[in-house]
């Protein structure tokens, strides 16, 4: 049960600092963060909440990461649904607060037939800079993909040792300076749900495309990891 | 005494360092760092006082931090009323130097109509980008409490190693990209006292926001972590 | 075997997310990373990478760094052709990943007569900003020197550790900082490669450059490395 | 004499990368890394240096950093001369190489009646955003103050681990991102007397300041932290 909180507490943050720094900061202009500061938003979360609690769950706070790391052999089939299930209403309780905030400046409304609405994922029209459904799935996949290796290597070699939050997070970072043009990045199924959920329309009937691509790759990542990478010696 | 002088001296490099960045360099046309580079700043304050007096004081800097902890049963109930007094009394000291220098920049003044005037925080009006103060009273709760979080869970598992500070400032980076066009983010209220004791006018009189919610979010997360995810074996 | 598919793996990551970053976000109107997003982005690929895939096969990912290494007499000369075999294969299938996404863009094309198309590397007329052979010469012969004093130090000191994925890719995210105006920042052969493959035209002939120049400051650092600053008490 | 050729080079590398970003890339239009960008560049080249060299010299790569370890008893009075000569000759020779680098784009010239010229520093008509004479000798002196207070703190606590040169390097990004509309930022007299030398003019006849400045902050934090924060138990 603990491990349950800590996972819907993770990703309440992941979501609420992601999410909430490109809804609040992004933009502004001038002085706005723009990208590169929602990647390393994005990030910071992971790395903070890998301190935080992730001596508790893991660390997960993404369905993807649960998956691929029971593709990878280090995660239980029975502990998937919960540990699914905790993250999505954790996701989904941040995307409420951040509504609730957004609502108090003056003229707030979802505009959801414009790409990126309440920091919803899309590809096609959806798509911040205008990504075929085709390039985004790739993009999700290999970046998804990737994502897991870093987890997978880094829990691997360093297990005991808090290294993982600060490989990890800066991952995620990275992928975000990648791809927030292409998708608005997702590689997390629950970030994409929980703003889809508040933005409807359009974007809502795009989500699972980052529910399907993401968990592909985090599947793919862990045979490839588990065949071809794994140190045998050191487990 | 000696931690009363580490925690006067990690609040004066906290105030000098994020608010001087905030005053001195987010706006500088073309070049300047904006939110981003403020956030940074902030962040790398605390980091660099955790390695420099850290071990001494424990690394407070934060009145909020400091009651947040004695609400965890981290911290003797003694200690707050002097560490809080030497808090502000560094972030005081901080922002007189801050404003010595910036009255060396001719045709220098702090229009106290104007939003985040020598970096003050607000709320209404006084919010840097128009959010309400219910709005402002929830994102300064949550973002506290998640600070507190943050910093019991790493303090907990990495007590002995010197990782701490990197989770904790980069979290404070975090929270500020997140929350600059909000609040202009303070989860500090001694951050905030100095800027409005400068300041005045209706921004002094918003200070108690960023009294009450700041502490009130480290309280409610001390008695969430100590009742709900502290490791009881390790300790 | 296993060694060269970490290579592989590692470059591939180097490519897609140091490129990638630079043609997919970079110059995104208002909210775009710049340079210092893709200085970031290329740091944090060496980063994760070293902490996945490093204790496999030393985390390379770089021509001129296993040539470096070399001569510095840290690796052995007949796993070279090997490993910089698997770099360009990496690279090459980085870049057409790329061009893949790329072309899911309306009105996607390669202008290969403009300087960084493609995230090419180039020198006068193809340098970004402009600046002369001799200039992008020195640049990248001084850039890689240090990059391997950087490498080589840090395994020196702290091979056993962590720590070197974060000083070697932090050092890759600073010579981009400094040197993606000169010449879009090569310091590796095989990011070069790749990238004048799908561009062509002009790029593609000035692609030797940036074989030459950094293999020769790798050469010399090793040189330098070996004989005046390696602490022979510790080897 | 291996410790000289280490602050040679540690300082040739904080010069070339740091004044370099600041020459090459920071008023790029559009794309240009601006202040945040420098601030973090100078930051990386002592973090990466610390990690490559600082195990042979101590790694301080800046007099006001040598004096103001004596001054806190920890470096030798004998060795002071020596390592401030090599540091000089580092700077103005990474300035040299800046100089060739930059000449190698049509129409350079340094132009030593504006401000921040070749990376130099200064005051009044020579602050990069106009700040008196004694609002810049009050910055640099509290700002060298407080980088020797992390210096000399995350040196007597962490003295075995690598963490050192993360806390000093980000203090020095930290201290970037505070002061360089104020002095173009030195808090090192070698930084300043190279870019100095090759700009001429009113900025060579100002840099007097950015010797007395930093090494009185950097004495004084010395005797501060010898008498005040030193936990004498650990030494």
């Amino acid at each position: 049960m603990k491990k349950l909180f800590a996972e819907f507490f993770g990703t309440y943050w992941l979501v609420f600092g992601g999410c909430g720094s490109a809804i609040f900061a992004a933009g502004v202009p001038e002085l706005g963060i723009g990208f590169a500061g929602v990647a390393l938003a994005f990030g910071l979360t992971v790395l903070t909440m890998a301190y935080a609690v992730g001596h508790i769950s893991g660390g997960h706070f993404n369905p993807a990461v649960s998956i691929g790391l029971w593709a990878g052999g280090r995660f239980s089939a029975k502990d998937l649904i919960p540990y699914i299930i905790a993250q999505c209403v954790g996701a989904i309780a941040a995307a409420g607060t951040l509504y609730t905030i957004a609502s108090g400046k003056a003229g707030f409304v979802i505009d959801n037939t414009k790409a990126g609405a309440f920091a919803s994922n899309g590809f096609g029209a959806f798509s911040p800079d205008g990504y075929s459904l085709q390039a985004c799935f790739i993009a999700e996949f290999v970046l998804t993909l990737f994502f897991l290796i870093i987890i997978l290597g880094a829990t691997d070699k360093f297990a005991s040792t808090p290294f993982c939050g600060v490989a990890i997070g800066l991952g995620l970072t990275l992928i975000h300076l990648i791809s927030i043009p292409i998708t608005n990045t997702s590689v997390n199924p629950a970030r994409s749900l929980s703003q889809a959920v508040f933005t409807g329309g359009e974007p809502l009937s795009q989500v699972w495309l980052f529910w399907v691509a993401p968990i592909l790759g985090a599947i793919v990542a862990g045979l490839i990891y588990k065949n071809l990478l794994q140190n045998h010696n050191e487990k």
